[in-house]
């Protein structure tokens, strides 16, 4: 039954050659990669202005252009740099390959953790800011903000479990249709203000009556919110082994795509918050203003609203592709645990977007699904990243002196010198609202990693054999001296069945009871000779009625006296029910003694099932 | 780790012999077993008050004495009549054991689900009223209410878990000081009152002015809420084995002392609520009013008020003594799973605990901790398990006909007229209100008994040998022909291992390689010839990533060609970790493997361990 839930959601599987069919093109590329970067603009814009209008009002519409223009420049050159990356690296993963392959093993986890973190905090930030949406259109919903979350976390992950090409179906519409929408609201917007049929909005007391001065560290605080714009191109270069070939210029493809979307989006924006005078109110977006300014309360300002809200969804949709990818290349590298590397049914790294889903509702519920305290987080994590990404490409232009070296190295130093400014901006004026839980968290997820890594390792070198030891034919073909140990509970078809497998496997076998009360015991070993196995019936007491102890004990004593090297194999049969609910009905005393006896050396388990359906000899005639 | 843990929260483990230390004596066995009867007090007069005083004002005290009257003259029955049935069934279990000895199965289950619903409802309810009483103290905890209940939940289950005396030790003392404190406020109240010292509370308009009739139906309402004040009353009779020797006698005893308090505190406290006019508001307590008059805010009113918190928690311990104790009958009879007739550590039927613990959370969630919602659910279940009982001590004297036969006879059919007619009355003036939910849980309870019960006769007959097979020695001591599988994924230490395993279990062997690329597999048959085994090596490649299906494929494939009867075992290794984590970095394919495999008939699993402390061969030189 639980198959069948499985295969309605996830759909049927797919065989591992099919992967090429289910790897991105341009067009349905774009919107899955683009919804993290493109939907910041729903709050980029906004929160450089929550910081400067209440400081210094009117004068902060000046301030927007300037760090707008500076925000796009970033976005420009990191662009460019990242085209050249997707190049040097066309197998995926971004900062964290260009980071371990140039900087070495600690650089490059520390690019991992921090995209890590990213990733999740984007699922985290765009959930919530989406169930905040509705919730604002449905207040009676409000009560349920937390659940609403969940809720479209798990259809999201559901949509990414089905696999990669669906999931970029399932998607691509409503961006394309926000990235329509906004459009045509920037070009209206913009020319209706002049041909004089819209005008500014009236400024406000507060507004006229700011008088503030522009410190130099208000202007980097607005600038440290507007970066959030950029965050979500890190996907791109991520991704790029889910392009169909050729997979390089197509991801580069997507990747300027996207730019010239964010960059003309939130150019627009902050144009027309401009041209309008928008001030964010303490219940209302700017984009939403804007929207209701130029459009009226008409079907345009709805289908703006409502697009947004589904995109902030789908940008966590976009880390849902990222940080599988990304985690699958870690754990190749040893550094994160296996499972995190395999595809499942539907040929996406299921595992990979059950973790993540897991930390993500986890940040969720911490948070109570709140925006606003996620925000500071975030985005430190993706600035580390993009620096230590041209830290390596600046080290591998070093080394390797190539051709042009000299002029890419120059370029990828400017890039790292810009990128670590932006993380130390980020840092210094977010610190006190939450960036310091991301200061310290890195740290951590490095040491798990190298953690994992030395457990693989030493897993690796206790299994090896060594391939001269094969090659020369060192290896013997010997075999153990088998004793085996039948557990006796009382005289039934199972232990007749357990005993009748002994006499197969080893002629050295005795049969052991554990006993609660004497007479039990007495009473199994009356019935146990009339069998007249030959086999040796041990019973002990337990007066603490654990079985494991003295078994264990039994097994180590004189009396038993096994010589080491030999192996014991205890013959447990299992109880095999039909229905889930009857394995609750049978005390799991097989399934722990089994457990507690692996922990130790030279004891096989043999687990004989018994079905409840199977015909069983009838000893009549 | 985790079992320092238990240790430390549960305490060191008890032999079997130890368990008459654990017993109760009359001192310390009252207090356990009277604080559900005691607490009920708390609420029952009130209960009536809150019926009455809205429709017909002043009158409602005069029917508050008739209608305590009536109670305690029912509770003097029921005490009689359970004294002589805790003479008749020693072995304690109450109704559940004399309905089903002699009515039969199914009246015998329906009184045991009503006791099982009954104890659950018993926990969630004091619970909850102890929540209430701390978070009234303490408003700025209200919004924490469900996670204190919980908190007393695990406290109260701990303590249990512990052990039977330690409990019945921990419990004791707040029950005693609160009977002590009520009857110092009732002799207190009585003789000021007569010496003219203190003085009625003057009636309120509302009180006067009330000139509804009284009606039948509301005297019938006014007694179901009142009859609370009777339920705890079969957690004596329940649990008699659990008292020192004399166990009648003992048990007798405080089932006596029980109804004496009940009677004394029950009476009394109505008395006092006569006299003085004390009326239930919406934010205060009967008791808390009248300990307030007589004593104004002392320290007698808080100690009344504090102890009376205490014991409503104290009332939820009566249930986790008697219920586990319940269900470890059923469970003996093969009704309920049998790892509820279990003893723990510590010598308390741990199962049961846990389970009730468990039951009770999930109402206490449901109902949000609120006892109003919860006090319709409650009383119903356990007049139906009385009734059951009279019912089935009628039977009993009717069948055996000793002596006496008839004047026994004759007060167990009065009995059973009255708990009938007060499960009717409840039933139908709280149907409404909540009765329903149980009307409709004990059938259901009852056919998931049967079920149980069906499932382990279907085992026990699958597992029996006949007496006489053994006897006549009819058991043959034959052996199986063993063919044995070893799953092969790559050349190493562990593989090498299983296969020396196996040429130890048979001379049949074939190993055998599930390759997700072709590559591989080829790599692993070239490595695998190099080691002239002898052994044949087959690889199957498996484009859905799947090792189960080829695998079973295989083995009943005309290829491998096992006759019937046969036996196969697959040898699996399975990597042992020392630490939990390490765990969660391998995949669990063994685990899964061998699940799959043991649902096929005719194949066992021999699991191999292969520690990462262990030395291996090393196969130099």
């Amino acid at each position: 039954m639980i198959e069948n839930i499985k295969r309605f959601l996830i759909g049927k599987p797919l065989e591992s050659e099919e992967i090429e069919g289910q790897k991105y093109s341009v067009l349905w590329g774009l919107p899955i990669l683009a919804s993290d970067a493109i939907s910041s603009v729903a709050y980029a814009g906004e929160e450089i202005l929550r910081v400067l209008v209440p400081v210094i009002g009117l004068l902060a519409f000046s301030q927007l252009t300037l760090l707008t223009l500076l925000i796009i420049g970033l976005l420009f050159i990191l662009t460019l740099l990242d085209m050249q990356t997707i190049r040097c690296y066309p197998n995926g993963g971004g900062s964290y390959i260009v980071a371990s392959t140039n900087l070495g093993v600690i650089p490059g986890l520390t690019a991992g953790a921090a995209l890590v973190i990213d990733y999740t905090l984007t699922v985290a930030v765009s959930i919530s800011a989406a169930a905040a949406a509705i919730t604002s259109a449905l207040p009676s919903l409000l009560p349920y903000n937390v659940p609403i979350c969940l809720l479209l976390l798990i259809v999201i992950m559901i949509g990414n479990l089905r696999g990669i090409r669906e999931s970029s179906r399932m998607f691509s519409f409503p961006t394309y249709i926000f990235i329509i929408s906004i459009l045509i609201m920037i070009v209206v917007g913009i020319v209706d203000y002049f041909l004089g049929i819209k005008h500014p909005v009236v400024p406000t007391e507060v507004l006229t009556n700011q008088l503030g001065s522009v410190s130099l560290i208000l202007l980097l605080s607005a600038f440290s919110n507007g970066c959030t714009a950029i965050t979500g191109l890190e996907a791109v270069s991520n991704a790029v082994p889910n392009f169909k070939a050729p997979q390089v210029k197509n991801a580069r493809k997507v990747l300027v795509l996207v730019a010239v979307c964010v960059c003309v989006i939130f150019g627009g924006v902050s144009v027309l918050a401009r041209l309008y005078q928008i001030t964010p109110t303490a219940d209302k977006t700017v984009l939403s203003m804007i929207a209701s300014h130029i459009f009226g309360y008409n079907f345009m300002y709805y289908l703006i609203q409502a697009t947004t809200a589904i995109l902030l969804a789908m940008a966590a949709n976009t880390s849902f592709s990222g940080f599988p990818m990304l985690v699958s290349l870690i754990s190749k590298n040893g550094y994160a645990p296996r499972q995190l590397s395999a595809r499942g049914d539907r040929l996406s790294f299921s595992n990979g977007i059950i973790a993540l889903a897991i930390m993500a509702a986890i940040l969720i519920i911490v948070f109570h699904g709140s925006t606003t305290k996620l925000i500071p987080l975030y985005a430190i994590g993706v600035f580390l990243a993009f620096t230590l990404s041209q830290f390596g490409m600046l080290k591998k232009w070093l080394n390797e002196r190539g051709d042009h070296w000299l002029h890419f190295a120059v370029r990828n130093a400017f890039g790292a010198t810009v990128t670590s400014a932006v993380v130390v901006i980020i840092a210094i004026t977010k610190f006190r609202h939450g960036a310091w839980i991301v200061i310290i968290v890195i740290p951590i997820l490095i040491l798990l990693m190298l953690k994992v890594k030395k457990h693989y390792l030493d897993v690796g070198n206790h299994l090896r054999v060594p391939a001269e030891a094969i090659e020369e034919g060192r290896i013997p073909n010997d075999r153990y001296v088998n004793h085996v140990i039948v557990p006796v509970e009382s005289i039934n078809r199972a232990s007749l069945r357990a005993l009748k497998y002994a006499r197969s496997i080893s002629d050295n076998i005795i049969a052991f009871n554990v006993s609660i009360d004497e007479e039990h015991g007495a009473k199994v070993k009356e019935r146990f000779d009339l069998l007249n196995t030959g086999i040796p019936l041990i019973v002990k007491y337990s007066p603490y009625r654990k079985i494991v102890g003295p078994l264990i004990e039994f097994i180590q004593s004189e009396e038993y006296g096994i010589t080491k090297g030999n192996i014991i194999t205890v013959v447990l049969p299992e109880f095999i029910v039909e229905k889930w609910w009857q394995r609750l009905l049978h005390n799991q005393t097989g399934k722990y003694l089994s457990k507690q006896l692996l922990k130790h050396k030279g004891i096989v388990i043999a687990t004989i099932p018994l079905q409840l359906k199977e015909k069983l000899p009838e000893y009549h005639n």
